[in-house]
C-alpha cells in the first residue's frame, strides 16, 4: 500500500503516464489538477496491491471516454465524479470497494485516483493494458471474460445512459455513441469484477511505474544526470519480465498527422543527423504503434515506444511530435500477460492493420553493449 | 374499449395509419404481420379509452427507432418484445398497466398493440401527435413535462441501453447515437407516464381514426363509391374540431428524393394536367411538411397533408411517390391540443426552417362548394 500525499508525486505520475501511454491515451493534465486539489483539500489518494483485496470484494474501472482535444477544455466536475460513484453503486446494488484504471496510459491514469482521493475508495496498483489503447475491448479484462458492460455512462449536464452489451466490441460502438451525442466528453464505470478477477486479469503495479518513472526523470533533472538513462534503468528489468532497449536518438526530420474515421493517424520520420535519409520511422494510429530502423521493425504493438525530448527527457505524446524536435526513443515490453496469444487476437499488429506478427522489443534489439 | 380480432381490423388499421403519417413514420408492415400473427394464436389487442385509466396506473410508450428502410429488412422478434417489457418493467419499478403509442403514423402505430395482444396489455386509443414526427421530443407528451426517459432501448441480439437524459432534445440525440451504433434498429420503451397525465396529454381516439380511416377506403373500394371522398367524409367533422380538405388532384410531374444530414429531403410536383407550369408542390423533410398551390400555402404543419393514390386511394409515403402517378391531396388538421403555441414551438413550420406562422387548413382553404 501506498498513500498519495504530495504534489511532487502527483506530477511524478502524471509523466510516468504519459510515457506508458506510447504516445496516445490523452494528456493527464485535467485529472492531475483534480487529484491536486484532493490532496489540498487535505485528502489522500490510497493504491492498494491487488493482492491485498478480499476474492469477493467489489471493483469497479472509473475512466473518462471522448475526445482528448474536448478534455483539454472540460475540467473535471467533483460533482459528477461523485454522482457517477453513487449511481454505480445503485447499479450494480454493491458498494464498491476499489477501483482500477482500464488504461494507465494517459489521462485515465488520474481518474480513479481523482475519485478516490475525493471518496475514501482505495485504488488498486493496475490497470488492464500497461499501456493506453484506443478501444475499450483492448484490456486483459475483456480478453479474459470480465466486460467493459454493464457500465453506468454520464456527463457533466447530468445526463446518463447504463450499457448493456453482449460484447465488448458492440459496447465500444454505443459508448462511444453516447460520448458523440454527449459533446464529446463523458465519465463511466466499467468492468465491474470481483477482487479475484483483479488479481488474475490486471496488469500490475502500473501506478508504481508511473511514480517510478516520473521520479526517475525528476532526479536525473535535478542532478544534472542523463534522465533516459535513469528511466531504462528502471524499465529494464528482465529479473520481473520487463524489458527496455533505447532504439534510437536524432532529429524528426518530418512528422504527418491526420485525422481520419475519428482515429489520429501519423508518421514520425527521425534522422541521427548524419544523412538526408530518413533512418527512423514510428507509424502513429492513436498511439506509437511500430518502430522501424532502416525498415527493420524494432518495436511493435502491444509492446511500447516512448518518445522523450532528448534534454528534457519529457516524455512526448503524438500530438506534440513537431519538426526539428530533438528525440530519443525508448521500447518497452509490455507485460507477459498482454503478449499471450488470446490477447495478440485482440490487440496484436494485427488487429492495427500491420501484417506482421509480434516479436518483443528484447527480441528484435540486442542489450545495450552487445551487436546484434 | 374495443378489441381487434380480425386481420381485416388490421389492415384498415395499417392503411389509416399510413394516412396519419403526413408521408413519413415508416411503414407499418412489419408490426402489421407482427399483430396479425398474435390474433392467429388466438390473441387479442385491446383498445381502451385514456378514460377508463385510473389516474394512477403507469403507461409507457414502446416504440421502434431507426431508418425505415433497415424496419423493412429486419423482422420484429417476440423475444425482444417480451425481454423489452420485462426489462422496463424492472427498469421503471412498477407493472405497465397500458401501453401508447408515441406517434400513430406509419410503423409506431403497430408495436404498442402487437406487444399489448402479445401481453394482454392494453393500449391506450390516442398517441403523442396524431401524426408522424422525426424527433422524440415533438410529442403533445414532451411539450407538457412528460419527458421521452428514462427509457428503456433494447436490439434483437440483447444490447441494452437505458437513457435518463436532462431534456427530450438531448434524449433524441443519445437514443438516436444509441440506434446508429446498434445497426439503425431498436425498440424501446419511453415516456414513462401516469393514466392522469395520459388522459390531459395524449391526442385522443387516434386508433380508432386509423382503424375508420382504413375502413372507409376498403368500403369505399368494394362498393366502387369514391374512396377519397368516404375518407374526407370521415376526417371532416368541424363539430368535433377536425377539418380536411382536398387540396388538390393531378399527376406528379416531378419528385426529387435527397438523402442528407440523416434525412430525407424531397419535393413533389404536381401537375392537374392543363399546363406545363408545375401548380403545387409539397415540401418533404421525412414527412410532408407544407403543400402549396400557385405557391399560396394551403396546408402546413403540424396540420397533415396526406397523397392518396387517386384510384385506390391508398394513402402514399414520400419514398412511394413516383413520377407520372395520379394522386390526390387532402389537407387534414391536427388536433386543437397541437396547434397550441407551445407546441407549435416545439413542432411548428419554423421548427423545420419554414419561415412562415402556422395557420389551421381550415383558413386556409374554404370548405367545398364555397368560393374562396
Amino acid at each position: 500500500m501506498y498513500t498519495i500525499t504530495t504534489e511532487t508525486d502527483v506530477q511524478d505520475m502524471a509523466r510516468g503516464a504519459v510515457l506508458l501511454g506510447s504516445g496516445g491515451g490523452g494528456d493527464p493534465y485535467v485529472g492531475e489538477l483534480f487529484l491536486r486539489h484532493q490532496l489540498a483539500e487535505g485528502r489522500q489518494a490510497k493504491i492498494v496491491k491487488a493482492s491485498e483485496l478480499a476474492d469477493d470484494a467489489f471493483v469497479v474501472s472509473i475512466a473518462g471516454v471522448g475526445a482528448p482535444t474536448v478534455l483539454i477544455e472540460h475540467l473535471v466536475s467533483e460533482t459528477t465524479f461523485l454522482r457517477l460513484l453513487e449511481a454505480s453503486e445503485s447499479f450494480y446494488g454493491r458498494k464498491i470497494d476499489a477501483l482500477i484504471s482500464a488504461e494507465i496510459g494517459g489521462a485515465n491514469s488520474m481518474f480513479p485516483l481523482s475519485l478516490g482521493a475525493r471518496s475514501g475508495i482505495p485504488v488498486i496498483d493496475g490497470d488492464g493494458m500497461g499501456r493506453a489503447f484506443p478501444h475499450l475491448e483492448m484490456t486483459t479484462f475483456s480478453v479474459y471474460g470480465c466486460t467493459a458492460t454493464p457500465a453506468v455512462l454520464m456527463d457533466d449536464s447530468g445526463n446518463v445512459a447504463q450499457v448493456s452489451a453482449t460484447t465488448d466490441r458492440i459496447a465500444e460502438d454505443m459508448v462511444r455513441a453516447v460520448c458523440a451525442s454527449l459533446g464529446s466528453m463523458i465519465y463511466g464505470s466499467f468492468y465491474p469484477m470481483s477482487g479475484r478477477q483483479a488479481k488474475q486479469l490486471a496488469v500490475h503495479d502500473t501506478i508504481t511505474h508511473t511514480l517510478e518513472i516520473g521520479r526517475r526523470i525528476r532526479q536525473a533533472r535535478e542532478s544534472q544526470a542523463d534522465p533516459v538513462h535513469g528511466v531504462l534503468e528502471f524499465l529494464d528489468d528482465p529479473k520481473n519480465g520487463r524489458h527496455a532497449r533505447e532504439i534510437f536518438d536524432g532529429r524528426i526530420v518530418d512528422v504527418t498527422h491526420e485525422t481520419r474515421d475519428g482515429w489520429h493517424w501519423g508518421r514520425a520520420l527521425i534522422n541521427s543527423g548524419k544523412g538526408d535519409e530518413p533512418e527512423f520511422a514510428i507509424e502513429i494510429q492513436n498511439e506509437y504503434l511500430v518502430a522501424r530502423h532502416r525498415d527493420r521493425t524494432v518495436t511493435i504493438v502491444p509492446d511500447l515506444i516512448a518518445v522523450l525530448d532528448a534534454e528534457s527527457a519529457e516524455p512526448l505524446t503524438a500530438e506534440m511530435l513537431s519538426y526539428g524536435q530533438r528525440v530519443r526513443v525508448i521500447g518497452y515490453s509490455a507485460a507477459p500477460i498482454m503478449r499471450r496469444p488470446e490477447c495478440l487476437k485482440v490487440f496484436g499488429p494485427r488487429m492495427f492493420g500491420i501484417d506482421e506478427d509480434f516479436r518483443g522489443v528484447e527480441d528484435l534489439v540486442p542489450p545495450p553493449g552487445r551487436a546484434r
